[in-house]
C-alpha cells in the first residue's frame, strides 16, 4: 500500500514543498512504518516551484497525473482540504489525514487526523511538528520550508505573516546562512516570470470572483518585484481586463499591480464606477485608469475586505 | 495681531513642518492677510525634525515658549487637536482654525474652520490644499511634506498610508529627485538616535497606557532602523519597564522593539502572564522574554487592537 501525501490544484510552492517536507517528516518519525510513503504533486509545479526545488537541489515530487492508484493506496493532505482543490486522483475516501493552514470545508463520513493551523504557510506546521518531535530536518527541507514561507508571507511582509513564521524563518535563514531578502527577491522573480504570457493570462494568472451584496466582483492581482514592466502595459492589460469582465459576466473588475519589494500595490481599472469604488475603499485618486492603493499585499486581507464595504454600501 | 500657526507637543516632524507648510500656504493663498502669520513649535524640536530642517536647509518655527502672546493674538492649530496636546500658550478662545489627521475631541463655544482628514499626515492635507488652490508650493515644502508623510507613514510601510499618500510622496520625490527609502532610513535613523537616552526613557521614549476592560496596560514602541541595537540591551531594558509598570500601576506592560526596515516587531514582556497574551494576540512564542510578532508596525491599527482583545476576553 502506498500513502500519497499531496498539496492542491493548480500546484504552488507551499502545496509541493509542503509534501516533500511532510514525507520526511513521517518517513523519520516512523509513522505509517508498513506503508510506502510517496510525496506527490496535483499538476505541473509553476515556475516558483521549479526555481527553489532546483535552487536546492531537492527532486521534485511524483506528478499524480503519471500515478496509477492502487486500490489499497491512501492519501495525506497537505495544504489544502477543500473538494475543488484537490486533484481528481484523490479519493475522498481514502484519505488518512490533512495538514493545512486555510479555513476548512469537508465533508467526511468518519474522522480522519485533522491538523490546521493558522499560521502563515502549511511548512511552519510542519516545522513545528518536527521540533514537537524532537526530529531536526534535513537541510534541504529545512531550505523548503523557508522558501514557503518567504512564498506565502511574501518576504515576511504580508499581513498574515503570524509571529512563528517571522521567527521560524529567521532562525532558518540564520542556521543555513541564506539572505533572507535576496532569497525572497529570486523567489517572487521567479513567481512574477510573465513571459510569454498573453494580457489576458496576466490578469488572470491568480483572480477570484467574489460576491458582494449581489454584485459579482473580479479582483486580479499580479505579484511582482519588477512592477514597471507590467505598467508599461498598462493599456493592453486595461483592455484584456475589459474582456475578462465580460467573458465572467462580472459588474466590476479590477487589477492590482503588488510590487512586493516596495509593499505597495497600483489598482488597474476601466470605468468610472471602479474609480469610484477605489477612491473610496483606499483614500486615494485614480488618474488615467490607475490608482495608487498604498501599502496593502494582501487580497484577502486588506485589499478584497476594502472593496466589499464600498460595494455592499453602495 | 498675529496668527502662530502651530502643532501639538510634544512635537514631532508633521507637527512642525506643517506649521511652516500651513503657514506658506495660507500667506500665498492670501488669506489673513491683515494678520501676521507666524509658524511656531510647541516645546523644542526633536532629532528627527532638527535633521530634516537642517538636511533641506529651511529655518526651524520660533518656539511659542520663547513668545509673549499678546491680547489680540490668535492661533491655527495644526495636526493636533485636543486640549491635551496643546501648547499652554494656546487659548481656546483664540483658535480660528484646525487642519488635522486625527480622531477629534474638542469643545468650542463657537464654529471656527476645521480640516480634518483620515490621511496619513497633516501634510497630505496641506498638500491637497495647495493643488485645489492651484499654487505650486516652494521646493523647501515640498521637501518637508515628503519628509512629513515618509516619518508619519514610516517610508509609506505602515497600514495607516493610505493611497493619496503614497501618491503624492512618489510624485514629490521624483519631482525632486529623491530617493524615498535613502531618505527614509535617514529619517528613523536620526528618531531612532538613542544616544545618551537612559533605559527608563527608552522604554518611556513612545508610550500609550490604555484601559483594557478595566485593566491597565502600557504599550510602549521604540522605532528603529537598528534593531539589534536595541535588542542588545534587552536585559536593562525588561528590568525599566519593570520599573515602568510599578510607576505608573499598570497589569500589563509591553515594549515594542520596531525595525522599520524589516517590517517587523518584536515584544519585551515581563512575566508569564504577558508571554502568554502576546503568544494569543500574534500566534507566537515567547523566549526569555522577547516574542516576535511579525510585520506588525502600527501600535493604533496593529498591536494594540490585537492585545485589546485577549485582555478583555480574559
Amino acid at each position: 500500500m502506498k500513502i500519497y501525501v499531496i498539496g492542491h490544484k493548480p500546484s504552488d510552492l507551499d502545496s509541493v514543498a509542503s509534501a516533500v517536507e511532510y514525507t520526511e517528516f513521517l518517513q523519520r518519525s516512523n509513522k505509517y512504518k508498513d506503508s510506502e510513503l510517496v510525496a506527490a504533486v496535483a499538476g505541473p509545479p509553476n515556475k516558483e516551484t521549479q526555481f527553489v526545488f532546483q535552487k536546492f537541489n531537492v527532486d521534485l515530487p511524483v506528478n499524480i497525473d503519471d500515478v496509477t492508484i492502487g486500490p489499497d493506496d491512501h492519501f495525506i493532505l497537505v495544504d489544502h482540504n477543500e473538494f475543488d482543490q484537490r486533484s481528481e486522483k484523490v479519493d475522498n475516501e481514502k484519505i488518512l489525514g490533512i495538514v493545512d493552514h486555510h479555513k476548512m470545508k469537508v465533508d467526511f463520513k468518519r474522522a480522519i487526523k485533522i491538523d490546521l493551523r493558522p499560521l502563515g504557510s502549511t511548512s511552519t506546521i510542519i516545522y513545528e511538528e518536527f521540533e514537537s518531535a524532537g526530529i531536526k530536518p534535513t537541510n534541504k527541507t529545512l531550505a523548503l520550508i523557508l522558501s514557503s514561507i518567504l512564498s506565502d508571507c511574501v518576504g515576511l511582509k504580508s499581513s498574515l505573516t503570524t509571529g512563528l513564521d517571522s521567527e521560524i524563518a529567521n532562525k532558518i535563514a540564520k542556521e543555513l546562512y541564506i539572505d533572507l531578502e535576496k532569497l525572497t527577491f529570486e523567489i517572487f522573480k521567479a513567481k512574477s516570470d510573465i513571459e510569454g504570457l498573453s494580457p489576458e493570462q496576466i490578469v488572470k494568472k491568480d483572480f477570484k470572483i467574489f460576491d458582494f451584496g449581489g454584485k459579482k466582483v473580479f479582483i486580479g492581482q499580479a505579484e511582482t518585484v519588477e512592477s514597471e514592466a507590467l505598467l508599461n502595459q498598462k493599456d493592453v492589460l486595461i483592455n484584456a481586463l475589459k474582456e475578462v469582465k465580460s467573458k465572467e459576466d462580472v459588474q466590476y473588475g479590477f487589477l492590482f499591480i503588488t510590487d512586493i519589494l516596495k509593499i505597495n500595490s497600483q489598482a488597474l481599472y476601466t470605468n468610472e464606477d471602479e474609480k469610484k469604488v477605489l477612491e473610496q475603499a483606499f483614500t486615494t485618486q485614480g488618474h488615467d485608469r490607475i490608482a495608487d492603493v498604498g501599502p496593502r499585499m494582501s487580497r484577502k486581507k486588506d485589499l478584497a475586505p476594502e472593496i466589499e464595504k464600498i460595494i455592499t454600501s453602495k
